[in-house]
């Protein structure tokens, strides 16, 4: 099955937009657990098993991982969700973008080293450093369009040709680089009319909208401005205000008040 | 002593211009390393012992060490050149590019796990994605401008403003993001009407300039365009036609000899 397939198999499934994203931070770990030499793991591992029935799916950031010298934690991590959650697909959010050759690297790194089935990718270098992504056509290509920090405007924002750069690139996407079905964008929860502006740009096309919780974003916005006219084609991504809801060894049953409560606020604007 | 000093340093001290981009791919190994268990370390160690008399830097490129599990060597290796071969600065090419949080922990890889001089980044997130590697002012930030490959075209020229955007992030960098002094640019060698282009908008600013060699980049332009009114400011990157130059177990005196050729061939035209 296609990523853009699964994703809305997975949605449908467990009725949810939601998407956590698995960003460890050990100085925030619940005290029992810091010491523990598999901390990172562990972790996350418990965090996914609380919450895989209300998720569409789950984002792990490669750097939080890689700042950890925790590659191995991440590809077990990965494995770990494939076994135990089938059907719940894994977004390795690693926003590469490198030349060619460079790039084929890259994708084996996603895709055949940690086994994700989508990656996140940047688009300033241009198609060819796409194109190993774009090639494997299972996997789903996420490209960042309009993205949720305030420097976003600095590149993003400036005119070009009477739009703005990330229309631009969410036209190209939609129109050049989607040939195999396979790609989708990163639209900003923190930018409602950013996102509403994309979604006529990109019809159908799933959008993975991170920003609601910790930075800001407003759901009833995003699930607006956002939907599909199937009323789905989002990925809603929280993670800090999920990961990190309790700090006691309780931690993973708050992360799934937080993650439920999060589902269901999405659904009613749905 | 920061970055930007310590590649001109080296620049004068081996009078050279010249940078070997490691990018390790064990299937153009030579046959007798192939098998070893540490052969990506062993291959790499061996150019840049004979070669860090000719070379201003080294570039390790992330993707060729990540998609081998090699992370391990790749600190290894970047210790053994700190340690066997001092003054000679280590760029990693990694092209980060996150949001805040997520930054600060790839600028912690990159420095602290790495401990690399300087990295690449890409600048498509803008400023605040790119702040946690300027704010360390001694090290180097070098920041993606004009791409070596045929798909840089597909962004970094849409006219923003009556300039392509390329000319515009020039500016940014040079007028906005340096002040500490410590940016660079990435213009590749494909392109010397781009590269002279450059150099005009950002003074001395030293500029990484891949794509000569295996890429096909024409060196006398690229010194003629590239150089600064100190006949310097170029970090000339060449990784596969020095790396893979011979095939047997002089592979490294092959190396030596091609890097040779280069340094000398950049230094005719300066």
């Amino acid at each position: 099955m296609s990523f853009v397939a699964a994703i809305d198999a997975a949605a449908r499934r467990k009725a949810s937009l939601l998407c956590i994203g698995l960003d460890p931070e050990p100085a925030k770990f619940p005290a029992h657990l810091r010491a523990r030499p598999d901390a990172i793991f562990e972790f996350c591992r418990d965090i996914v098993d609380a919450t895989a029935g209300l998720v569409c799916a789950f984002k792990p950031q490669f750097a939080h991982f890689a700042a950890q010298r925790a590659e191995d934690a991440l590809g077990r991590l990965i494995a770990h969700i494939h076994t135990s959650h089938p059907g719940v697909p894994v977004i390795l959010d690693a926003k590469r973008g490198d030349i060619g050759s460079t790039a084929n690297h890259y994708a084996a790194e996603a895709f055949d080293r940690y086994g994700a089935d989508a990656v996140t990718v940047n688009p300033y270098l241009g198609r060819d450093s796409v194109q190993p992504f774009l090639d494997r056509g299972d996997k789903g290509v996420i490209v960042l369009c309009r993205t949720s920090n305030p420097g976003a405007r600095d590149l993003q924002d400036l005119d070009v040709g009477g739009r703005p750069l990330y229309q631009h690139v969410a036209q190209l996407v939609a129109r050049e680089w989607n040939g195999n079905g396979n790609c989708a964008l990163v639209v900003g929860a923190t930018y409602p009319d950013e996102l509403r502006a994309v979604r006529e740009i990109v019809g159908d096309m799933p959008l993975l909208v991170p920003g609601v919780g910790a930075q800001g974003g407003d759901v009833q916005a995003v699930v607006n401005n956002g939907r599909n006219v199937q009323g789905a084609g989002l990925i809603i991504s929280s993670s800090r205000a999920i990961l990190y809801a309790g700090s006691g060894e309780d931690f993973a049953d708050a992360a799934r008040r937080e993650a439920q409560k999060l589902r269901n606020e999405i659904n009613r604007w749905r």
